[in-house]
């Protein structure tokens, strides 16, 4: 059933290989698109496996290991391995995808400057890199809650993110069956996946947030960096002494794992078990290679709330959380806001790098307004556009049901495709070459109403050609259905001499 | 059959009217918005006489006019009553919708920084005001083509785009019964209608460029004027020598009209008849008080083409002619782009503002990539937001179906919303006060679980409202669907001490 999932959405394409240099048993898949005008663009390309038309793909088994072979007698992270001048297979896979040399993904990871999540149990994944200098990346949020949904469903969710454009994806489930729906997810997935392991603990103490403990936490840090999850949300940065400022905002607390420590604190009225067992937390997650994702608990949830005391107070604390994690060799992002109007954007981002020592930063949004329900994914995308081009690593998506619902397949597309687009806009504002290059095809295809081309070059080909052809009905028309054929600026401009 | 568009939408929402201090006789309508917590919200408001539930619609007849009587005497354009220090009651009217003194209304439209359309033959037009002091405004486009649509559609969509918040309509019309079809949506809207005049007048020489002439143009202008077009879309800046550049492109030339003029030029071996009548037609737009929207004839219609020597050799132009349209106290906008890259963006604003001595800013988008075909309004609506914020005063909105086709009722609807949200985004980043209030409103709304206030102080209340039914059926719900009960992170702040 899951196959037909990656049916080839886009004519002319195909999966071609790459092979490495330095480890010649990489072969890095690039989604190959063959233009009508007999010229070739490769794209950078998340679907692994299921986009390969030649592979036949079992969700019982799973996906076989991507980079288990390379693995073999390594026993430090990314991170580690990085600072002692080894380009790692690993490294040298996201260099291939990002059109770049190994040595500088190396010495990016070596600064800190850009993650490599791959947890040595998670060999289904294929490796990439995070970090400003290099594409922005977009993660998309699945899992069940408690108001349902199946192992499959969320399989099936997961898969369908990838298809777009998903290259992480965060596995959010607070609902039954936990530990399977995340055992079927890591095994089938071509990407690396995160979590809030809090959520877990908290189904584990029965949702009661006072019976919360950092045994029951340690155990589920335990259970899902063996399973192979690659990057782990921690709130580590939410000190007791911040909840005070946080309950006197306009919208308090807005992150699920901020609200719940929160609460565990005043009621034990003792510091966040995160911040004070956080040396063991980074022993546990080098064990496994899993980077830390370190959350920002106090977020501002409207436009009233953004760049206050309680949340840049957090962000000084995630800064020095970085040092000692890297002091692990643990590989870290630094997740960021929320709901912030544009003109304190690049606020964020400034402060961010400059106290968070280059981390990678990895927002939500943000958010430009707070009366966008229903639009949400708009109101996110403005301000993630913008902040990526500032050098925010990577961008959460956010869906049009935000703020009101669980989003549904339509949503997660919408919602893929929308910060696909935000991201790619700052990689063209970043003037990245190979997002410049898809650019270049797109308007010379348009100029020469090479119409399939540009639907193979655009990010959601069906929707695009499904629009093209309920107006015009016709491949080989030289105007499109908007201006008609006597009004096409193009067609006119071109009968110019 | 057209009242229904306009059944109240906002629960609690009521038309309420304000009076004028220097004209007693204004009376400005507002939408107010009575939130369960017994605070009130006046929005600003495009609706009209649509939007109160106490007039009775009669489209056959028309819309009452909405400023004749003021009028009497007066047989200059706002430009030159403003110059003179005379404050119009169609100024105190627009300062009323904005919560600005009028005398600062006067000032800004004295000095060219802001337009107040209002063609002496558009009665039925509620006076608003553009420019960068100003809330952001949004245009949409509607008008048929040679595929078809009858008048009824036509007026129907203009209606449907006020409905959603458009500040003004332009008409761009090219298929039969162009007359009529304006006749019908000048009679019938509340808001400040623009066309591209050299439309009709190619109609007229039955889509012969070649056969185009001054006084076919002129013809058109002097009947667009008479029925009580507010604003004239006008190509006086695409010079003849800008010609070669513009060819040399990757999209060449992508405005319709500028492609028509280049056309024009090239075979009569002429200069632009738009500049070299540009005095006659300033006399003409004076003598109705019509705006004079400076139309950009190659704005770059690809990211590769974005702030090239043809666009900005076209600009300055603009800027001269701006200065010429002064000469005769005829308001004047700037049209701008199109297809630009985020880190360019700034650049056009600022030379805009520089050439064109402070005269608004009236941009397409920009949109901010090239690969966004079926998400083109959220492509343009990112760049919309940024060019909102530094200064532009009118965005053009763009739809979904951009580079496709023309957009269908749901199509406008989405586009209109998200172009309100752009402006919106900007208007909080300027610091207005009526939209931070909005927000904070909504965000009180949101930490209170007050669901139908949310919906009411949305941009979309019928759909925000159908997703948090789908999900959760209860409007007493304190969480929402998205995390379920259990996991509210406002719900579990809230029950902290």
């Amino acid at each position: 059933m899951f196959k037909k999932l990656f049916h080839n959405p886009i004519e002319c394409k195909s999966k071609h290989y790459v092979e490495g240099k330095i480890h010649p048993e990489i072969r890095v898949g690039v989604c190959r698109i063959s233009l009508t005008n007999g010229e070739q663009i490769d794209l950078y390309d998340t679907t692994g496996l299921y986009g390969d038309a030649n592979h036949t793909i079992d969700i019982e088994r799973g996906l076989p290991p991507a980079r288990s072979r390379w693995q073999e007698g390594e026993f430090r992270t990314q991170l580690s391995l990085a600072r002692r001048g080894v380009i790692t297979p690993e490294m040298e896979y996201a260099a291939i995808r990002e059109g770049v040399e190994a040595e500088f993904v190396r010495a990016k990871i070596a600064k800190g400057e850009a993650i490599l999540p791959c947890n040595r149990n998670h060999p289904e994944a294929e490796p990439m890199v995070i970090g400003r200098d290099f594409l922005v990346k977009i993660n998309s949020n699945i899992g069940n809650s408690a108001l349902g949904s199946s192992i499959e469903e969320e399989v099936e969710k997961a898969l369908w993110s990838i298809k777009w454009g998903a290259d992480t994806v965060m596995d959010l489930s607070t609902g039954a069956n936990i530990h399977q729906t995340r055992e079927a997810i890591l095994r089938n997935t071509p990407v690396p996946i995160g979590t809030v392991p809090l959520y877990q603990a908290l189904e584990k103490v029965d949702g009661v947030v006072e019976n919360l403990s950092w045994e029951v936490y340690r155990e589920t840090l335990i259970e899902q960096c063996r399973q192979g999850v690659d990057y782990f949300t921690i709130h580590a940065g939410l000190l007791r002494e911040f909840v005070p400022m946080a309950l006197k905002r306009v919208t308090g607390i807005v992150s699920r794992g901020g609200s719940i420590m929160a609460k565990w604190m005043e009621h034990h009225a003792a510091q966040n078990f995160l911040y004070t067992n956080f040396n063991e937390i980074c022993e546990i997650c080098a064990d496994y290679d899993v980077a830390l994702s370190l959350g920002d608990g106090l977020r501002p949830g409207s436009i009233a709330d953004a760049n206050d005391q309680a949340q840049y107070g957090e962000l000084k604390i995630l800064g020095e959380l970085t040092l000692k994690a890297w002091e692990y060799d643990v590989q870290v992002i630094i997740e960021g806001p929320g709901h912030v109007p544009m003109h304190l954007i690049e606020d964020n981002m400034v402060k961010q790098r400059e106290w968070c020592h280059g981390a990678p930063f990895y927002t939500l949004g943000p958010l430009v307004s707070d009366i966008g329900a229903g639009y949400d994914h708009i109101t996110s995308a403005i301000g993630g556009a913008m902040i990526g081009w500032m050098g925010t690593a990577m961008l959460c998506y956010v869906t049009t049901k935000e703020h009101l619902a669980l989003p549904n397949k339509d949503d997660v597309r919408e919602g893929v495709v929308t910060f696909k687009l935000a991201a790619h806009a700052a990689d063209i504002a970043k003037g990245n070459r190979s997002a410049l290059a898809r650019d270049l095809a797109m308007s010379r295809a348009r100029y020469d109403f090479r119409w399939a081309d540009q639907f193979n070059l655009s990010l959601d080909p069906e929707r695009a050609r499904r629009m093209h052809y309920e107006m015009v009905g016709n491949s080989d028309a030289d105007y499109c259905g908007m201006c008609g054929p006597h009004f096409c600026a193009m067609r006119i401009t071109k009968s110019i001499k």
